[in-house]
């Protein structure tokens, strides 16, 4: 079993803000997060696929095949956006790294499959700043 | 002459788009740079001061007072704030990183000395990415 | 499950040296790490808590929240110290990583929950250089 | 149990070639990897062993040992190398960094109790690139 | 005046190796870097241009045209590559950095007017290793 | 003319402390860089030197040859020391990195011609945080 990895990026706008609560509650719980007028960042997301190298290939996943899948279902979908405003996979959930991570994990799982006989989705790992990040492994 | 440098960071929103053009327009040149709904960076700011260093201190300039000055008169007015609607010296410019640094310079020239009397203001560094960035050395 | 880090730094000076040994034993064992007049790092420390996101906010932990306490509980009390002298968590102990991050799971561990609900301690991560790095699990 | 890791690097050679398979089905699998004229890297692996800290010098493993031991058997043999032709332990096989992986962990998991009777190796990463990495644990 | 940078990078292979001399002279002069079976490296090519910022776009040069002129004109045809072998623009010349820079400076500055008026090339930096680079200011 | 450049780094510990004034004063100025029982920093020094390529070698300087040079007469005498009370040529100086670069530069600038008959000495750059640097040009 061997652990694989590959790292995309994308810039984006988000504010932290739940529309159940008050501006006043907002600003109070997130903070120059929730500035209404949003903020945004340069994130780095890595993706790790486990399993077994395909003895033809020595590969566990193609990772340019693994760079591919990831723009195109993910990170062409996030990036030069507004997380809260522009990506249907975020709408109605608060844009925090916690919740884009799942979402990512969602997205992303089930087609490893497709580009990798050998490999399965091990862990979404985001990093929001170089000193703040996530990680999901599924469950 | 030795010549000093201290890096601050602040997460910002902006779009770029000269509101004398059409949408269509501001799409056609900037691209997705010009998203309606914002992006955002990780911005990385570097300003150097030059001078000899202050034979009592060794310094040129005591660089936790330039890290003070650069967030009492810059990254705090930036951080978590969008440059296009936030920020009172970007007013009526456009968002970009080459109009930064000449207002940067700007902010910071004239009130160097007044926390060294042996330097002088260098050049702005400003990284919007990690492979874009710009500087300016006041002309 | 989502694992959430923060990373903060420190810069401190220390040394390795056993007192229950000679000068000649720990130049033997430890080799220039035991220099006498000590040698120091800029260290970062990541802190990992895992949860569920809570539901409100789609926050494991504050991340603003974390870093405080990172900082008020850990950083400040090495930041620009001898670690073998100034530190009071450190007293009597070899000043080596592999002892820091235990120390540090020990101060942080309890206060979590002081901070979040929904988190607890994952790991603690210590950078000595960009080269050596030590963990902890907590067992 | 704390986990104890060292950086080393290597630049070398390599390409993507199954020898079994035809140069058009190579350059279709491997696209621009299989060039046949070779490309190369700056490689950093990580090796992470874990283990309780000795108490008379608070190491799970001496580091600067580590390192020695990582230079000798692993990076000395691959740096200013072409894997697929100048390093014993590839000989026959795909010069792919998982496999490479794998035979950096049969040749270090022996000797670190050469070094260290507290630590055993947990781990091995090799970077690639900044944005390719795998990581292997032993089975 | 405004100076903006542009980072691409790529992956080649290469030796040092003046075929005017024996084998063993090379290998005396160059040591492990003459390595008959090639070497290679994750090389970063920096470009600074410099100008007044274009008043309708805030900007002195479109970092995506420059980032398409660089891809186009230099690092698509050193990716994945033998820097002594494949590169038309290196033949004869001895694959240092230095030969490098110069080679890529003569490629790029008659180009940056064809994507900017604003613009004139300012300096071509390139990392071998995060430890060794080499810059060129075009004379 | 090409700008060659090597980074090299060195692990130590120092004081900012001037011995005319008082402990009083000496807090005040410096702040806890005068904290007396030292911190300390792991240190990148780069060096830059500039020539015209030698023909036989596309060398300006044998990076090699100025990595042990580097190491000889510099690294090697701070690394794991105490920059007040270890280093010859630091001995009653102030241990600001201004006063470094400067005695860096003396003891390097005379040493280049032996090693290169193309390049002479053109900066020095000393790293003491990723946040905090300064750089010196001879004059």
């Amino acid at each position: 079993m061997v652990y694989v990895s590959r790292k995309e990026h994308f810039n984006a706008a988000h504010k932290l803000y739940n529309p159940a609560w008050s501006p006043e509650k907002n600003k109070e719980v997130f903070g120059p997060c929730a500035n209404e007028n949003w903020h945004g960042h340069n994130f780095d997301l890595i993706v790790t696929v486990k399993g077994t190298p395909d003895p033809d290939t020595g590969f566990v996943i193609d990772l340019k095949k693994l760079s591919t899948l990831m723009r195109l279902e993910v990170t062409d979908k996030l990036d030069h956006k507004n997380l809260n405003l522009d990506v249907p996979f975020m709408k109605d959930k608060l844009a925090s790294c916690e919740n884009l991570v799942i979402e990512i994990w969602k997205i992303l799982a089930p087609n490893i499959s497709t580009i990798s006989k050998y490999g399965v989705l091990h862990s979404i790992r985001l990093f929001e700043t170089p000193r703040n990040y996530v990680e999901y492994f599924g469950e």
